[in-house]
């Protein structure tokens, strides 16, 4: 089980690491600029009749909060099934494992190595880097063969899949167990196909063009509202709005694909560890890898 | 696996391709000429005793926003859900592969071209389009008999079904296998009646009616509401509050019916297309289509 | 599949079919008056030191706001849950319907006449209609024993899990195609189950009336808030804004028991129909009954 | 099936019984006090240089209405799925009872009256009452050994799992019917393990805590912050405003722990009376319970 | 079964114990400094031009709560699903025991420790104790063995998969049997892999992180925003707005890890109390444990 280590809250409050800030600084640059020139422009532009009231503002503020609050819960959803998969393809590699050590002892250590290169085929596939090393180092020369293909990883599981077929035609194992091992394996599957529904389909392009859109036009426009209130405040408080619009919007979007290498994405380097950690150990072998623990700056990849 | 490439937030910004705007450009042109005479016309309906404040119009603007928030979650449910059932469609396909290759390699040719032919056959009924051509390249002559009926993908899944009862009966499966393999066609029938319920049944149509309504007299009346205190930043504030409700109540209508062409609709050709790249590397065959990509305004379809 | 015509967005606006206008009209004309009094007895009343803003109702009215968002999401929440069911009573019957031609060919008539005598039994025993005619029609005298129970659905059930029975004592079905298709026929449990469940266990009734209360309350004093600000644009205001909250008030409760003959309700007698054509056409009959179609009001029953 | 009538709408207004206005009459007349010494006590109290504005309370009151709203989501989310707990029970006792009709039914009286056993148990359990004259009716002498339990529910499926097991081990049922009907006793297992949950972990305790704080003192000061405007409207609208939010800060807690005897509770008597008549139905017997109605305030127990 | 005792409504407006001012106490007082502070120096800092209004934080203040009650959501969901997992394993382990005892009855003690252990060393390897004491417990030498392992808890879950293997492996058990008592041990490996998932992974960081800068900042600033209207009110109106913020942030940082110590977190002493008290019963033990109760403060760790 991989632990993170607890941050005080007063740390919290200055933190960098871990944070959007670094994203959005540009943008809350621009804003604290807009404050200034709204400051000095204020009495200049009133004369020509311009003028702009908090009034609109307020009820345009609520409406993209309660918007932004819809896209959040939606990317926050498709994080959360993003993890649950992962924590099912655990599940799921150790159900294997322990039916396999029940069934066919002597087979665990080869169900072991494709179970693993099932895990890093998938996290290569979702982050779309090269598998080519770590299937070597699970499958050997028959690594090869699976690299030629489009849907690899798929192809892995079909490894699983044949050696569950020939213990059946070699009558190793009945057709129940046969069957009881074939669900685990579907299992796989799910895992699978749903973290390739997750990854090929994000969230419809238009939520987060419109989002983008108003946010930014209202943080742009908030300080010329702001200042016939306010004055010498402006900046403060403008800032401190977009501020809570702004990282709300960019959380939301780093959450939107999961499977990068961004600080609040998965990090299924750490998982995959943990997975290979837990079936080295059901083989009962001492040698295991070190458990993945974050660096300094809170970070897990 | 599907890949779409990602967009700058700068392109975002600037975006047309993918967003609703052009569905809403005749409405947002009609709020600011609404505005434009709101500003002329002021002086002279204020004489009559007419005005309007944005009070009133701020605590109706508040819950239109919760009511739009309300039908979005809704109609992102039925978009995901849509989503989800593609999803198992490929799940399901992989794992009937997968067991009819354990248990009786030899048919899996023909049970491929039935599984494909059941993924266009339910594109097609979903998109009210002619599956006549696809039909005979998957089924050969058969697909004439199939074409006769009205539940065309029903009548496909019962092939498979046929396929599986032969093979009991006959004595090539036992029952155990026969009741697995039956549980796997249970899944092509569950995303059968799941999309066909979604496509039956749109969202109450009240809903819609009662949104459409009231995000139209809403952004109809406001700029009379804003006059008094913007003047002449009237149309600026006022086309950018109308765009807002009405892009995300055109985006709902959208998702509503995710079945279609439009850009945010699911990518059904690429997801069939998907389904027999894998089920033709399953059955080792070296020429496979092409993987689906985005067309250079983002669109598969 | 039953497929509904498109309307146009235009013709959405002045829609009077569909929309729950109908319900509210009396309530919107209470509420016109309430404003017309208003405007004359502003005047008189405010000598009496009798006065109302509009800030508190502003509060009000998005509190309510709030809790009418979260009793349409219930209301919608179960009219999906009964949408769901029928859905699954086509999935199950489809199912039911495969494995008993995989199975016993010859039985298949009588059981889909059971299957029939389910749906129809299920829609009349949540509409608390008389079902004589319509078992009748698919039992024959078999249906008087029905009809003498109080558990009908459930009777029509028991008589499918009893030929299953006998055709396991009989020896014709092993014991793993038994509970094979006894997990089917658990599958109309659960659908006769939850519609059970939805139709006896309304929303807790403190609900309705706490937000009729609050919203017809509100909806009364709307035009006394709005008098001092809008004076003769009070009657527009007040019905407007009046309108989407009694309309989504109204709407609600129409949901909210979803089995009945209104314009939201569930279409019960088209899916029906629907099974029906199903059914017939995996028995291979040609004399099917029409495809269900709304009429020119878009309305189905 | 239960059915309750319907109220009409103009009833609803007007109606005591299955509201929550009993549980906050006294807090409603506290609220009026104050607004009447808010009223008498306005210049006196302004001269102390003491004053409130609705400005802040507004912000504070849509505040509380987001935390009532989730607060409303979690309560009656447990109520559903209590319902939903209960829903499942019927349908595993039809289950269960339709598999031993099938398999063994001599023993079907049996497992009847260990069935109601349990659906009584488990009531009694809930509602912390005594069990002894109900157990008693069903299970005659066994029910001493019962009774003298701390687990009495899980001890009565305990009984039909030996049932089961001794049926196995006689040879009577094949392991697949076994299995089979395991399953069904599972389901019990879960029905049983989640009404468990519910009663025994309520929402964590701060959140009433902090909502009824808030919720109280907000109506205590709101009075003192709409007098300056209302001056003698005050008791009316804070009286209005005060009532919906105690009325949906009591009806959340009412509907936390739904097991007890309140107008909103689950009707768990009347649902144990419908299982028994589906039951005794399914064994064809003809002295039935009657059906449970609703007395003349709508409550059943 | 666990039972808590009610609390009366006045004692819960002034309860101490299981709410979280404790946590907060020392934000409240800041924020009260903060108020006399504004008022003392209002006078002073307008001459300076700096003037801060209500207005603008009320637009701040309704979205924080919008995002609040997001993030208040999303917490409580962990902590339902943390409590769902601890009731399937009260499920798992009963049913774990009804099948052990209706298969291999002699067998029973020993599955009956192994569960125990399971059970404990799950709740140690959660809270990071040491589980040394209780494995001895349960387990005699074998506890050796288990804590010289890194994943403990699933080392106790292949004993009891291994015991199953030799059963089959002896003969004692068919394919049948053994499949269905891996589905449910497969139940436990869900428990464990959801409770890792749960813990291992919290909320992405980042939305901890704004929510405390964006309330902190917010409690900061609102009483100089408060006391131009409210003046010698501001302290009272401050610490209350400043109060229903904090408590309901700290409350959902509370919940989020919802395996420590804390008033608000899981009670697993109790839990697995409850489930030897169940497992004894079940094998016909007298010597049961005591059920727990919680303390004086209402508290059960």
């Amino acid at each position: 089980m991989i632990i993170r280590p607890h941050r005080h809250w007063f740390v919290r409050l200055f933190s960098w690491h871990g944070s959007v800030l670094s994203g959005i600084m540009f943008r809350l640059g621009l804003n604290l600029l807009m404050s200034i020139v709204a400051i000095y422009c204020l009495d200049w532009y009133e004369t020509l009749g311009v003028k702009l009231t908090l009034a609109p503002f307020s009820l345009l503020g609520v409406s993209i909060a309660i918007f932004l609050g819809f896209r959040n819960s939606v990317c926050y959803a498709r994080f959360t099934e993003a993890r649950q998969l992962w924590g099912n393809l655990l599940i799921a590699s150790r159900t294997i494992m322990r039916q396999v050590l029940a069934i066919s002892p002597t087979d665990a250590p080869r169900i072991s190595a494709l179970l693993m290169a099932f895990c890093y085929s998938l996290k290569h596939q979702l982050r779309q880097t090269d598998p080519k090393e770590d299937l070597h180092r699970y499958l050997g020369d028959e690594a090869e063969e699976i690299l030629r293909r489009r849907a690899q990883t798929n192809a892995i599981e079909m490894k699983i899949s044949q050696w569950l077929a020939e213990q059946r035609r070699n009558g190793e194992v009945s057709d129940i167990v046969y069957a009881q091992l074939d669900s685990s394996i579907h299992q796989l599957s799910q895992v699978l196909g749903g973290c390739e529904r997750l990854a090929s389909m994000p969230l419809p392009f238009a939520y987060g063009l419109l989002l983008h859109r108003t946010v930014y036009l209202f943080c742009t426009l908030l300080p010329f509202a702001l200042v016939p209130d306010l004055h010498y405040m402006t900046p403060l408080v403008s800032v401190f709005i977009a501020y809570s619009f702004l990282s709300l919007d960019t959380l939301a979007e780093e959450l939107e694909m999961p499977f990068g290498y961004a600080n609040n994405h998965l990090p299924m380097d750490a998982m995959c560890t943990n997975i290979e950690i837990n079936l080295l150990e059901m083989n009962n072998q001492r040698d295991l890898p070190d458990t993945p623990k974050p660096d300094r700056y809170y970070r897990l990849t």
